[in-house]
């Protein structure tokens, strides 16, 4: 079938995705985007635009998630993600998953789910201390379900999801015990450099939440506002001044996008004895930016929605051909493959 | 399509079901399986081996579940249940449910779950008050899929089992408000007569795990060995003795099964007063018995393996039919239709 295709291609099956809750940003390219495109020559790559697990936290927000997910899909489109190498999918329109979810929810405990570091530091960041919805505290089993679903192997990640990791590789333990198989695979993360873009206004990551990103989707008009209104030293206020640059989000960007390292260093110390101008630096850093996302914006201007769509439904299909392989496999291990 | 043959039957619908972790016993007919034969003519009737849930507290025992759904069924068959007017099928043939159950679970918080009374007791009861597996915490999230999958608005239930129909109509209500629609029903607790039977040991009622019951299926000389070694008044020794007719198991059971009533109270009567012996006294319950056990085992004797799981298959696709038309509906309120 369809599905195998994407697997023949290589030896290991790659899972990543995001959650569709707003247009993807510089921080997203630096953090995953340009590590996927590299990996998907790597691994089988299946990528999800995750929309249920969207839900658990947006589920009165749909017209958001049903937005984004055209929007994350351009961008990955644009930054060159091949449909034809990888696998881009809905995980709504992967039922099978829900099945492996409600199955694997009996091999969790509550307790176990309440001590995930990873789902506790969200909770307190949402303010959901004391009323957790039950589908938001119980994604890191529907986690499990999406790298199990696809046998993947390799998961990238940030150091905060590695409890989400160790979680799925015990759903996977219990069940390969529980029904005596040695079916489902265990997986491993695969760590990325620390590749965080601050918020051009200097306060935390770049986030949609807080809207201090630069999109892969901002025209040049905006790009060029948005670096110009960028945070750097408020005491450099003269260009003969000495200026820091731990803190400078004109900095942090250039060491993110520059690639004359050389160069960058020169200017880091040209900075730091003053009579380096913060408009000269923006300058340099709105040319490297332009560099990276004049492409982007052009490949985008050639992707047609029909285009975009008919990648998710053939990508979808894909992944539930393969879902629905796994899921098969996963019945007839617990027994209730009755009419097979 | 054929799942609307049993819509058209009546107005409203009605669910029910059992857990497949065993066969089912007198308690069982008493309690629901007559009932449900009478009301199969007056509702659409949906009836459930809910083997699904039945994994949520017996996921380490498949095998149990897979050989009582045939025995639930060939039951329900015995009993006079009628395919083509109710709908037999098996919930986990059935995935749509759990599909609706994972949307469902966004709508419900873990102090609301914590907080069900019948869960509460059932953890206490299966000493699972530490390790509480999510599964079966989630169990009356899972009812409520089975309930709206089917647009049920009746649902027979014992008075322990109203805390669920309320869970239930609460996820309704907050999912028709949040998407802005009414497209879910509230449905309503049909409470049956309180036809608890006893345990034949008289500890408790007759339940599987105590083995204290007697089966649709016992054979007639089982039966007889059953009822003759029943619990009835250890002060009763000799046929002169008065004897207590209350805790007494014969006659809990000649108070479900013996139809003359007028002639009950004179038994009950010269047993309380002393002249009537224990064996005389269970050879007429083993003749009520016997009058309504010897058809079920007769009808039982006709019925094929292949019949049974015909009725299945055909049923476990018509419940498809409806619960994806309903599945189909609530994505569609959600807005995660995208290629529809």
């Amino acid at each position: 079938m369809s599905g195998d295709m994407a697997n023949s291609s290589a030896g290991k099956v790659l899972l990543t995705g995001d959650r569709p809750s707003g247009k993807l940003h510089l921080g997203h390219y630096v953090g995953s985007l340009q590590n996927r495109v590299l990996l998907q020559h790597q691994y089988s790559s299946y990528i999800m635009i995750a929309d249920v697990q969207a839900l658990t936290d947006n589920f009165e927000r749909p017209d958001l998630i049903r937005e984004s997910i055209y929007e994350v899909a351009s961008d990955y489109l644009s930054v060159g993600i091949d449909p034809n190498i990888a696998v881009i999918y809905i995980q709504s329109q992967v039922p099978e998953i829900t099945e492996l979810t409600i199955y694997y929810m009996n091999l969790v405990t509550l307790a176990r789910l309440e001590r995930n570091p990873t789902v506790k530091a969200e909770l307190a960041q949402k303010g959901m201390t004391t009323s957790i919805p039950v589908g938001f505290l119980c994604y890191p089993i529907n986690q499990a379900a999406d790298i199990t679903a696809f046998e993947a192997e390799i998961v990238p990640a940030g150091d905060d999801q590695q409890p989400m990791i160790e979680q799925t590789n015990e759903i996977v333990r219990s069940f390969n015990r529980t029904y005596n198989v040695s079916l489902l695979k265990e997986c491993q993360a695969l760590i990325g450099k620390a590749g965080r873009l601050p918020g051009i206004d200097g306060k935390g990551k770049a986030s949609k939440s807080l809207n201090n990103a630069i999109y892969l989707s901002d025209a040049q008009n905006v790009v060029e506002e948005k670096v110009m209104a960028m945070y750097t030293d408020p005491d450099h206020l003269k260009v003969t001044d000495p200026g820091k640059v731990a803190g400078n989000v004109v900095f942090s960007y250039l060491q993110a996008f520059h690639d004359d390292k050389e160069e960058l260093r020169d200017l880091e110390n040209h900075y730091a004895r003053g009579g380096l101008g913060d408009v000269t630096l923006k300058g340099i850093l709105l040319k490297d930016l332009e560099a990276l996302l004049g492409p982007i914006r052009a490949k985008r201007a050639q992707i047609s929605k029909d285009f975009v769509l008919d990648v998710l439904r053939t990508g979808s299909k894909k992944a539930q051909t393969k879902a629905a392989e796994t899921l098969a496999r996963v019945r007839s291990a617990i027994g209730i493959d009755y009419f097979a």
